[in-house]
């Protein structure tokens, strides 16, 4: 059984011997400037390493023999590794593996995450193996799971191949840290295997992690009241403010659907807010993003150049997250005791990562992963070929199912850079169910994968300024349905036929041609090919994207959450049709308002 | 089964549906000035009470009935209930049931223990029990236990009663939240079951309190990494910052026998320390002085008018105390979910509390105990009568064993104020054994009380100032034997059969009389009589003790500490003896120095 944050007496013990000078230090990290989180202070310090944890901090010329590695950190400022509360790896094309590689390489040494993508795709049992797998990477994975039921999925979601009896057991299982995505609404819906994991994770002493997208009064007190400790879904200053004033610690997110840092950091800088009431999370982040723009390192570089001071900053990307996943006996600190996963970065500005330490190994040096990579174990057979359909699809399957040629119809409307979508009402021209050109609009089709493509739903959506071609994905939050965005059918089909070829992915189709690819075969959303291929993979997606004309960075996270019919508003779509969702509510709506007026 | 920080779902969702608007609230505190350890504000807020737990802060009019209770806090602030980290039972003479009526009154609502004392004397069954009563009071008791073994004690002290395997039990006790005391020296101390101790705690996420006395650079380093959290023991503000640095709670003790606030709130108000890093205890504080001072709200007023902002204050007497002890989902904040166990100040100066809930319910106003008193159960019998003497005590008992008249001998010096005493060298004149007049030295004798006085010792301590009569106390911390101090051995022979009479408590005699007497009849050290009547005896033996003109306000604590012969150096007396105390040894010594010299 996998247990990450084990509080192991038999290393806590090693690391005594050796700051007692009993021991000598595995490894020293010396001469470079180390930032205290506790007490705010900058000092140039010596750190002794002995195992996986930091053994003593300062004057360690006693812990040291022929046989202890020295690192030269002169120059670098020596922080604890970062901290990721809230991830889900269906947001990075990457197997564990991969992950480890990317995260590790911009300092970030644990990450909180779910699994669920994985686990509502091939069961329950891929949690422990992927568990099991990512124990074999330097990368330390928090187990934090939820169910998509516990977002209302409950009506639409299937809860065969993942069920709320494996939810318990997830919370009961030693590498659980937290239930994540709770909040009013969600104990208010009448499953009990929901309450019981929520129960569980009381009785446990595992964390509650909060889902408080647009909480606010009443509902948000009453979440906060059920245990939610945390919230990565504040859109505004005042929100932020309100919730921290709640005793929640509040995770800013930027990732590549919602990008909220802008917004949030004013709650510290402008509104006075505590900065050790917040932390970063990234919930989703694509990779070419994660390689361009970095992790959490990325975070630290706008918030400081937002006017956070460095010393905040660097708390929010360590010991504040850690605490708000209860595990700050561990990581976020430069202490004896807590894990020795380290970034060593350049200077408080830009962050850059000069080196990264994971359990007392160096892993990745001048951006370059330098862990010993395992020989690769095969996946499991049945976590691929997940993408099932039991016939090709055709352009006519993405008609509008409209007989005439106006009709007021409900249109989601999609803000770039918000999971918030709107419910559009329009008199929209139809010619044989396509659109017309110059309309502004593009379609939005959602294909149940998990049995054979038995329904689906075609809608419309404004706000993408999509000008050609499609885009076809299984890769979204919730139930990873094979979506498919687009102006035209034929692309449409195009792209999805070829998605369903390669047992799930991205494929970018334009003109009759498939112009980018990216084959993701493990449960259709992740991939166990080397990262430079995959991002390779990745930049040619965004650029076949940008081919499309839409100027939206985050097309693929922007749509595939406006195909997560629940909680967060207004207008969703799902594969049985179009959905209005409230924050504790879903209901079905048509896709047509009024009557077909024949011109 | 006692467990005090339940996280109970069925209280949590009570909370939540009153902060919904789907059921009342129980109770309102309306119109007080809420001060937010979060963010640090102070802001007008009501707060709305479910059951044990504040269900909303804010705007609670839609949680109101006809039913709801209304507490008009106007002109008061509205303070998360103070908690003790570290408080020993032994220290104030009161039974769980007097505690807890003084301690609320004073906006103490939660406290850590470790009935070490009581378990000592009757067994480990003693603290089920002791739980079980204080479960019956409104003070919350947080169960952190530690055997006198772990300071060394094993050597001395008597493992019959109270053994290792009952504080393994104690460790994994639903009640527990601490192993205290624990530092690298106790870890090395060779009993198997100290080790397993520890170990259950860190596999249980019980957390460990540090007894980080005097410790610095590798010993601090190598406790830390044992997972040492918080210290009680700083005594020096550098030395404060050294073990915040290192990412340990300072819990700035100022009681009967140590009052090192002064020095340490220097900390933050000189040296910059963050005052995130401390907290507030006693450790031991007598009677007396918690009806005269006060408890925590004491350390409040000391604190803001030695320079420490309110804000901070506030927190160190709430938030940072529940934190290093992990309770702060229940704790330390006037937050949804959080136990409603208030403290209502009149101002942020003197926080004089006004008022005191516990979980839920008004328990004291205007510095009156107010809640219900339960009609007394009887205490077991074998907690009484456990003061054993086989004879009565002669005067001849307490001459210093020297056939001649000047020897040079060992003393305790002592500083009043400090728990460290001095190794002091001195040529003493001795006549048959008695001091002479004007020697400016007091005798100090301790008797094993366990055994029926198998063993006793005499000694000499210089620093008390003490010029006539003699003071006997079974209270003293470690083995609670039977202490005297004085400068006439009848009158010390008077006192202590007195104490042995009662059954155990302290007894002032002078000139032949006993002058003041409180009997401690529960395990030699606790009273379970109404707490006035304590309180006036507490006060007659205060002025008696007065009366024997020593200046040291702390008299009873100060000795008791040089009865504890172990841990804190240098010069301690036990019932085998004197006794030489390093941080890390102990090691017997004779009181005299060198032959006897004939004048």
């Amino acid at each position: 059984v996998t247990e990450t944050v084990r509080n192991s007496a038999a290393e806590r013990m090693h690391a005594a011997e050796v700051a007692a000078g009993e021991r000598a230090a595995d490894l020293v990290l010396r001469g470079g400037r180390v930032v205290e989180v506790h007490t705010g202070r900058i000092l140039p310090l010596d750190v002794a390493v002995a195992g996986p944890r930091i053994a003593a901090v300062g004057d360690v010329s006693h812990c040291l023999d022929a046989a202890t590695e020295m690192i030269d950190c002169a120059g670098l400022y020596v922080l604890p590794g970062f901290v990721e509360p809230h991830l889900h790896v269906g947001g990075s094309q990457l197997a564990v593996e991969g992950l480890a590689e990317v995260l590790l390489t911009r300092g970030t040494v644990a990450v909180g995450t779910c699994f669920y993508e994985p686990a509502v795709v091939a069961g329950g049992g891929a949690v422990e193996e992927l568990l099991a797998r990512a124990a074999e990477t330097p990368l330390d994975v928090l187990l934090s799971p939820f169910h998509a039921a516990a977002l209302g999925l409950g009506t639409f979601g299937n809860l065969r191949r993942f069920g709320l009896d494996d939810l318990v057991s997830l919370v009961r299982h030693p590498a659980c840290v937290e239930l994540r995505e709770w909040n009013w609404n969600v104990a208010r819906i009448p499953l009990p295997g929901l309450q019981e994991a929520w129960e569980a994770a009381l009785a446990e002493g595992v964390t509650v992690g909060g889902h408080l997208e647009g909480l606010t009064g009443p509902s948000l007190q009453a979440s906060v009241a059920l245990g939610a400790r945390s919230d990565h879904e504040a859109a505004a200053a005042e929100e932020a403010v309100e919730k921290a004033r709640a005793g929640v610690t509040v995770q800013i997110r930027e990732g590549s659907g919602a990008r909220d840092l802008d917004r949030l950091v004013a709650a510290i800088t402008e509104h006075g807010a505590d900065p050790r009431c917040f932390a970063f999370s990234t919930d989703e982040q694509e990779l070419a993003s994660l390689l361009r723009d970095g992790h959490i390192d990325h975070k630290l570089r706008l918030a400081v150049a937002r006017g956070v001071a460095p010393i905040d900053a660097v708390r929010m990307a360590t010991l504040n997250a850690a605490a708000c996943l209860g595990v700050d006996a561990h990581y976020g600190a430069i202490a004896a005791g807590r894990l020795a996963s380290v970034a060593l970065v350049e200077d408080l500005a830009s962050f850059r990562v000069a080196a990264c330490l994971a359990r007392g190994r160096l892993v990745a040096e001048g951006g370059t992963y330098t862990a010993r990579r395992r020989a690769a174990r095969p996946y499991p057979t049945d976590w691929r070929k997940t993408v099932r359909f039991e016939r090709r699809l055709e352009a006519s399957d993405f008609l509008l199912d409209l007989s005439g040629r106006v009709a007021s119809v409900r249109v989601i409307g999609i803000t770039p850079g918000s999971l918030l979508t709107e419910e559009l009402v329009e008199e929209v021209e139809l010619e044989e169910g396509r659109l017309s050109a110059g309309s502004g609009l593009a379609k939005l089709a959602v294909l149940d994968r998990h049995e054979g493509g038995a329904r689906g739903a075609v809608g419309l959506v404004r706000g993408l300024r999509l000008e050609r071609g499609a885009l076809a994905s299984t890769v979204n939050p919730g139930m990873m349905n094979l979506m498919v965005v687009g102006v035209g059918e034929e692309d449409m089909a195009l792209a999805a036929n070829r998605v369903v070829e390669l047992g799930g992915g991205i494929v970018v189709a334009r003109d009759g041609e498939v112009t980018a690819q990216i084959a993701l075969p493990l449960f259709g959303i992740l991939s166990d090919a080397p990262v430079p291929d995959v991002a390779a993979a990745c930049t040619a997606v965004d650029e076949a994207i940008a081919g499309l004309g839409s100027p939206e960075p985050g097309l693929l996270t922007t749509v595939g959450f406006a195909c997560l019919a629940v909680s967060i508003p207004a207008l969703k779509i799902c594969d049985r049709g179009l959905v209005r969702v409230t924050r504790d509510s879903q209901e079905a709506v048509e896709l047509v308002v009024s009557k077909l007026v024949e011109q």
